[in-house]
């Protein structure tokens, strides 16, 4: 692996250093169309919505449906804060130049064909790209990336579509950092599934700003609740690992996964951002010692995330389990011994209330199974879920939702009230196999309550949730 | 653990046995009612589809809609083969000894309140049911039981809410076969979400019909595809192991998921089905040694006997994937080394068909990166994935699927018939947090292609399926 394709080491640029990429208040396309499908035309369309001031620049027209177009960047009546280049490899030295001379504050490189490629006269194409952008104080995204999105300004800076939030986002929300432009876009899309995703924020091939840099912005960064990422490699992983440490600081969680674990994943990096992959077990112990949280699954990177961001301080280490179904009830017992989740039994005036509540042929026990009964009498769930929470041996209160129908979907709600009554959060586990069917949305859209779709990854979340409450204590 | 919770040891029921249950021509409700939202309404609802003859049975209507209502199953007009019980538990032993007098084939007792109480005169009162039944050769289910649904017939015979197939099934499909009613039947909500499932068998307390006489009826059930069969314990394991040799003996795939596999998941079982758990590690090792595979995830039994049910036998040991997208690429590579899936790189004459297709910026190896030039290009995706098809050394392709949206629907169709052509199974990893975002659900429909939501599950899967083939082969 060539030093070439890699800067030497720099310290992370902070949110302020990177404001003009992540707050911009004024946004110029190059490489704007009106050829659908276009990369120029797609970024367009995305910024419809953009709360600042929209600057088109292609030379080949004067408007673009109700807009000016100007021929360059200079001819702009202002100069943009951030530039996104929707334009050929041949391009970008020309690009990058005006934005140097002009003094604008961040570029967007959608551009392929750079050191991924491993060509010699690419690799040192992007070399010189990162030096003139350092020297001239542009900072750069990409090549050979998606982009960015903010959802709360509308700055949706990426060609790639977009995903759409559910339910308009209200309060702080998840920022996603991926080093990979389509899987940060597929993990985003939970947002149409009803979570909280404030940002999308991809590098490709990191050439100048990386994952880093992203993680080090958001932690200081008070719209962002808790932080996602997905790497492969890096060329300086002390430089990620001094981004977790601000994070920590910030107490903001941080939640990783990582890709490029295995011999031929790691070669595969290299051919996809030109990444070094690194030992995984490096990785795994240098993250545990500054608090990061590792998602042993990709499929449950965001659903942690979400989880430690609904979480307030665990109050206790027990966890109670509430359930319509005795299967669910046994699955969770098998995972949190699997998971060295303490599931004690409730005290007395819990166990008073589900004896009084709870059929014979149910269980008034942790964990708890209320049956099917529920159907006929709704009030003994909140009931025994009530009680569980005020049960001081417990920390977290675990509602298993079996079939999903609409008729349930009422109780993820009362689950919330619940949760934030007794400052302890609720957890669904949703084992119906309809993935997002009745209620799903609705379920991960509450503040209080976090949304599993695996018993297992919910007690491994548990168990995560109190290790990092220990870390913080010690 | 009394041993009278249990009957001894008996002969598998096999589909002759069971057809009664199974493939009724005429049903009887007892309880049948009018209180909306009892057992007896919604049995009755469920049974609207009902190909067959229904006979509504409650001394206090005498019509119950369109339909007449009659006061004793004696009085009937003819005795029907399957007789459903939405009555208390206080009245099962007289609808048993009416059923036992008149030749009923069948009986599914809902009521709870039986052994799984763990009350002496209950265990004995199960206990007194069960003898009765076999004296009497009817065929009981339950107690404590959701009932079973065939979607062929319309018999629903079942007081919960019934999935809906999205799409009107064609051909043979999945046999779930659950301890649990309640998580046989989130399970079974996989069909609102394109999967092919035929009937639901749930079982409850086992008293007498248990999952290993599921197991064995479908196994000879030529609308069966293949079994996925969740359990906690049985009092008899070796009856269920005899059971996965018949499915095995008609070569018909059986995918097991074993709940209880901890010591408090053992005890809340018990209190659940009144079922022995059984040590985990003496189920593995005995199922694989009769050919059943073991998904290791809840979420992953229905994935897995998807998969198997529609890929055909393996032609070679090697998987091929080609992405669009780096990142899932990369995860490919990571995870099929973990699971020992071999990706050989691709002959002569594929490569040239790759080097022809994927820029200088993908990667024209396996795994393979065809980019996101596909938006412009198309037709390269499907030359790519056909010229790895038809590459001997590879017995299945994976398509992992980013980020979800419309126009990549056409996609997995693509892949299917290409799959077809070739005789090899299709995989699709579903990376979208989307989780039934745009395609999912015509993705999962496909007859050749497999639906995973997780590229570690997927090459397990691989990997089982490759493993299954070995050994019907030695």
């Amino acid at each position: 692996m060539p030093e070439s394709h890699h800067p030497t080491s720099r310290p992370l640029y902070r949110a302020a250093d990177l404001r003009p990429l992540l707050s911009p208040r004024s946004i110029a396309v190059v490489g704007a169309s009106a050829r659908q499908g276009s990369f120029g035309e797609r970024t367009v369309h995305h910024l419809a919505g953009f709360t600042g001031r929209l600057h088109l620049v292609n030379s080949r027209y004067d408007r673009l449906g109700e807009r000016p177009c100007h021929p360059s960047l200079t001819a702009l009546p202002e100069v943009p804060e951030l530039v996104v280049a929707a334009t050929p490899m041949e391009a970008a030295e020309a690009v990058l130049e005006e934005c140097v001379t002009l003094g604008v504050g961040a570029l967007v490189l959608y551009a392929a064909g750079f050191a991924e490629t491993a060509r010699p006269e690419r690799v040192a194409l992007q070399a010189r790209l990162v030096a003139r952008a350092r020297q001239g104080r542009v900072r750069l995204v990409g090549p050979n990336c998606l982009g960015l999105v903010d959802y709360a300004s509308g700055a949706w800076a990426s060609f790639m579509s977009v995903p759409k939030p559910w339910r308009p986002l209200s309060g702080p929300a998840i920022g996603i950092v991926s080093q990979s432009g389509n899987l940060g876009f597929a993990l985003a899309q939970a947002t149409e599934a009803g979570a909280a995703v404030g940002r999308i924020l991809t590098c490709g091939n990191s050439a100048d700003v990386d994952v880093a840099d992203y993680v080090a912005a958001l932690a200081e960064d008070p719209s962002c609740s808790a932080i996602a990422l997905l790497f492969e490699g890096l060329s300086d992983p002390r430089r990620l690992l001094e981004a977790a440490e601000l994070a920590w600081a910030n107490d903001k969680p941080l939640v990783v996964h990582k890709l490029a674990t295995g011999a031929s994943g790691a070669e595969a990096a290299l051919s996809h951002t030109g990444s070094l992959a690194g030992s995984e077990a490096a990785y795994r112990a240098a993250f545990a010692r500054c608090g990061a949280v590792m998602a042993e699954q990709y499929e449950g990177l965001l659903e942690l995330t979400s989880f430690l961001a609904k979480a307030p301080p665990p109050r206790a280490a027990g966890v109670a389990v509430v359930s319509t179904s005795g299967g669910s009830a046994i699955m969770a017992a098998d995972r949190a011994e699997a998971r060295g989740v303490a599931m004690p039994q409730p005290g007395e005036a819990a166990r008073a209330v589900l004896e009084a509540r709870i059929p014979e042929f149910g269980s008034a026990r942790n964990p708890c199974d209320v049956t099917a009964q529920v159907l006929t009498d709704p009030d003994s769930l909140r009931a025994c879920a009530g009680a569980l929470l005020a049960d001081p041996a417990y920390g977290a209160l675990i509602m298993p939702n079996g079939f999903a129908y609409d008729t349930a979907t009422p109780r993820y709600a009362m689950l919330d009230a619940l949760a934030a009554e007794h400052g302890k959060p609720g957890c669904i586990v949703w084992t119906s196999q309809y993935l997002e069917g009745p209620g799903a949305r609705e379920a991960e859209a509450l503040p209080r309550v976090a949304l599993f779709r695996s018993m297992d990854r919910c007690m491994a979340a548990l168990a995560a949730w109190q290790a990092r409450a220990a870390l913080r204590a010690s």
